[in-house]
């Protein structure tokens, strides 16, 4: 049975090759035919309208966006995953992966190839970014249209599913970033099936969640998630930016996400994670729905990015104005959110909500040093070692590591890559492709830059620059980078304290002059020297065993001797009378 | 190192062959010494008793509860599930089992030899009874007293890994049953070493979880959980008689070890369950600590035990007086506890609280038809088939596992065993043993059981007419009751209806006269003819597929027509439009 939703329309009919084939009404506004054979081509009129539509839930555009849909069998392909009993998040590394520049070949198979590399770091989770169908061949994905589909330069949907496998089979989980909040520009047909759409977002039309007929449109979001988890055997999702979803009913759709997310869960016997990127700092969404939360898994904590970046970069431009101190980041390392119920200066306005630490574990909050948007929205797509020392970087990284919250990398800054990370899209339309090229370049020429300096997000060549040079990994500088990540990453394993979610078991001492930070995490001590001299930090009790250290650090009795821009993870002597275990 | 608790002794010694050691007084009441070569006998004296005593953290006592304990290396076992990321427990089916009956061999090995039964049976976990070291060979393994090891005739420490191994390399995960309310009446020295003790419960001494010295008791309980989770792979306890454990402090135990168990589950990135076995009817237990709860995984819910019990059975003595009724079936099916702030004859006051069906998922709630505990404290343990027809055994298994809680089956249901379960121990001393023989048949006289019906616990052939005869499952009535159990659960794995957690979609349609009940699952029906004629059972949608039935059940046009005792379970047919994805 092929059916699609289109409740205001007269005529609904069915075009497979040549031939037209009326759809017969059914109720709720769903129209209904046999389905074609698998792999056949197939799109929709709709009343007068001499333009065939691809269906709202293509599995599969082989010819893009524009194209017809093709009739896509779930069951033909062969999972090789019977023994996966699914991955949890708690405790769990996850690592960012745009497919289009992860490889030389940008497909899912030649990501495939590279994970090995993954298993060598020692992550737990890949979480792709949006793999949904968007036009053009390059891009971020943010710009899906077809939310069911696999772009198909990516491979298809039958190459997600061997990523998935592959991914499995090396104890690995995925999740996937899906993007509900807006349609991208070009594409956007869902509207000439229903009123799918009310308002919009900067990006593009945003979905209609509690307007008429709102239920159906609702169905078209939950079905979507519900499908990437059960048919492609994902273990969870990443949800873009939910503070753009505009739903005023009782029951926020995250929430019912979430409910019927855990209720799939229970069918397929694995657990499955709902991560939101939120800008709200609002607790609600991790917190268990019998206290009136939505349930979600983990949300994404910008603040301590914002404090990382702020610390080692200097910057202080834009937002980042809040966060440059020491004790900025010692207060966020402490509470999750800096603005939590405090002044954002940059919002003009109080922002945010205070977490209960005591209740709400700290892997419910994913932490990153960088991600795609924190590069690859910067004008030209610099990765923070482009301008930051190893010796802050490799600091940074073991904040975030050692830290109670749920850390996750960007693709290749595990050994500091080379290559940008920039913004490109791939409008075919003309006019489209000005419109973005130009948006872009007066968004960055109102903080200084000037249009030359600006990478054009259509060229190719933006891609290719961003693509990631695997043969960096071979020289020594580079390899040193994604051998201290690996040893953090496997610390973190080793060592039930840096794994604690109790927040509020987390201590983080402080001087502002001449710039240390040390995080007590249990019996374990993250010393970090920030500044440009020698110092000897302070440490609450004698220093031990020194499990890592980026320089030579030398232990004293009641402090440790950082180089500049180092740091030392190691263990304090304690009393030995619950050792014995 | 060698360590031991023991905060009021003056002089504590290690004896190891035939030397004694001095140990040396740590801090917080802690002796400590070097620790011996693996595969080392050790007892420690106390003062000026000359009695060598047991170490009370014991992973090894290889001859009984009074003998020297064997010095365990954890290092040495190879484990061979590294693959293994966890089992969840949502969606999940139970089996227990008891290791020294279960098999004609009564060891963790010889269980070994028969997993592949249950992996045909599709259970997800096996929850084992206690395997902590009691007095005697032979006992259900609920008066243990030390906690530490693992009971030399079940084999021993390494036993219990190889079990856990072999279980993990069949996708089934294991709990343990852990009894931290009481010890046993024999060998529980623990009072020796330190402020362990204080009151007692019917069944043996209980522990200070709130008075003087308490913090090192209660990690003495922490640490023993822990400890089967990490170092034996386990994936869960099940926490014996929770309304037992006496603490008034602002943190309960409960919630503490949840924290405890969260945050290790973090470190070994695998999900872990806490079941509490829990007679408060208090929803507390399984609510997010962020709701005020404790946070535990799921209770069991004797409640619908005994209103299936009684439906089945007729029975109506005791506790069973309240549920007797098809209408306290569906009240319990649809509200969790029958008993939730409303009156409990048997307990002469009102009892329990209501659940937030809404908000708190089924699956948090284990649900069965007998366990342990419902079959041997019968006078005879006989099982529900001794006495109740095949056809309404079949229509209170397919009730459990049709409903939305965690089922749980116990050795032996799977086949309705002709074998009994009794109650048994074999403690070596006299006069203990004389006394549970006869308060056991002072227990049952009381209600009317002559002497010689009610078996002798001590005797051995009691613990020999206990074992399962597995020869049974070759009898074509006994593979019947099989074939229908595996189909049910197969069905729970296929049909996401089945495994729904939320519970206030459950719609239950009864009536008491002739006796029938169907139970709505979304777009499934299960209905049952608990009477003794066929009757016409209305569904509230046109029936559709039969997917499982008991008897030859003849669907009508909005009823079904079932012979007496037996159930259909079959799809009815509604609209079309939300099952495209």
């Amino acid at each position: 049975m092929i059916s699609v939703w289109a409740p205001h329309r007269e005529r609904v009919r069915l075009r497979i090759g040549a031939e037209d084939h009326p759809m017969r009404r059914g109720d709720g506004g769903w129209w209904h035919a046999d389905a074609p054979r698998p792999g056949t081509d197939y799109a929709f009129l709709l009343d007068g309208d001499p333009r065939p539509l691809p269906d709202p839930r293509s599995r599969w555009q082989p010819n893009g966006v524009h194209g017809p849909s093709r009739w896509y069998d779930h069951a033909a392909y062969a999972w090789g995953d019977h023994a996966w009993t699914g991955r949890n998040l708690p405790g769990a590394v996850l690592y960012e992966l745009h497919v289009g520049t992860f490889t030389p070949g940008g497909t899912l198979d030649a990501a495939v190839e590279r994970l090995d590399h993954l298993v060598d770091l020692g992550v737990d989770f890949v979480e792709l970014m949006p793999v949904n169908a968007f036009d053009g061949t390059d891009g971020w994905g943010y710009d899906g249209v077809l939310w069911y589909a696999v772009h198909e330069p990516y491979g298809g949907p039958d190459a997600l599913k061997r990523f998935v496998d592959a991914c499995h089979r090396r104890g690995i989980g995925v999740l996937l970033d899906v993007v509900y909040n807006h349609l991208g520009p070009s594409g956007a047909y869902l509207g000439e099936f229903g009123p799918y759409f009310r308002g919009s977002t900067i990006w593009g039309p945003s979905l209609n969640l509690d307007g008429p007929d709102s239920d159906e449109v609702r169905r078209y979001v939950l079905d979507n998630a519900l499908g990437w988890l059960r048919e492609f055997h994902l273990d969870g999702l990443r949800l873009d930016a939910v503070h753009a979803l505009h739903d005023s009913r009782a029951t926020h759709l995250l929430e019912e996400l979430a409910a019927e997310v855990d209720a799939l869960s229970a069918h397929l016997r694995r657990p499955l994670s709902l991560v939101a990127e939120s800008d709200l700092n609002d607790p609600r969404l991790v917190t268990a729905r019998e206290a009136g939360g939505y349930g979600l898994t983990a949300q994404w904590n910008d603040d301590l990015h914002h404090c990382l970046h702020a610390t080692v970069t200097g910057e202080r431009q834009g937002y980042y104005a809040d966060f440059g101190s020491l004790d900025a980041l010692a207060a966020t390392l402490r509470g999750v959110f800096l603005h939590a119920g405090t002044w954002s200066s940059f919002r003009g306005r109080t922002h945010g909500r205070p977490v209960d630490t005591a209740r709400i574990p700290g892997h419910r909050f994913v932490a990153f040093l960088q991600n795609h948007d924190q590069v690859g929205n910067r004008a030209t797509g610099d990765r923070l070692s482009a301008s930051v020392s190893p010796g802050l970087l490799g600091c940074a990284a073991a904040i975030l590591l050692c830290s109670p919250y749920t850390p996750m990398i960007f693709m290749g800054e595990e050994w500091a890559a080379g290559t940008p990370w920039q913004f490109f899209a791939s409008f075919p339309d003309s006019s489209l492709a000005d419109a973005v090229r130009s948006g872009r370049r007066a968004e960055f020429a109102a903080h200084g830059w000037g249009e030359a300096e600006v990478p054009d997000p259509m060229d190719p060549a933006t891609v290719a620059r961003s693509r990631l040079c695997w043969d960096e990994l071979a020289e020594p500088a580079h390899r040193a980078v994604f051998d201290l990540y690996r040893a953090l990453i496997r610390l973190r394993r080793a060592e039930p304290d840096l794994t604690d979610p109790r927040v509020d078991r987390l201590v983080v001492d402080v001087a502002t002059e001449p710039g240390w930070l040390v995080l007590r995490r249990g019996g374990l001590r993250l010393a970090c020297n920030l500044g440009r001299e020698t110092v000897d930090v302070p440490v609450d009790l004698p220093p031990g065993e020194v499990l890592l250290a980026s320089a030579q650090a030398r232990p004293g009795e009641r402090a440790v001797t950082l180089p500049a821009e180092s740091f030392v993870l190691l263990r304090v002597n304690r009393e030995m009378f619950h050792s014995c275990e």
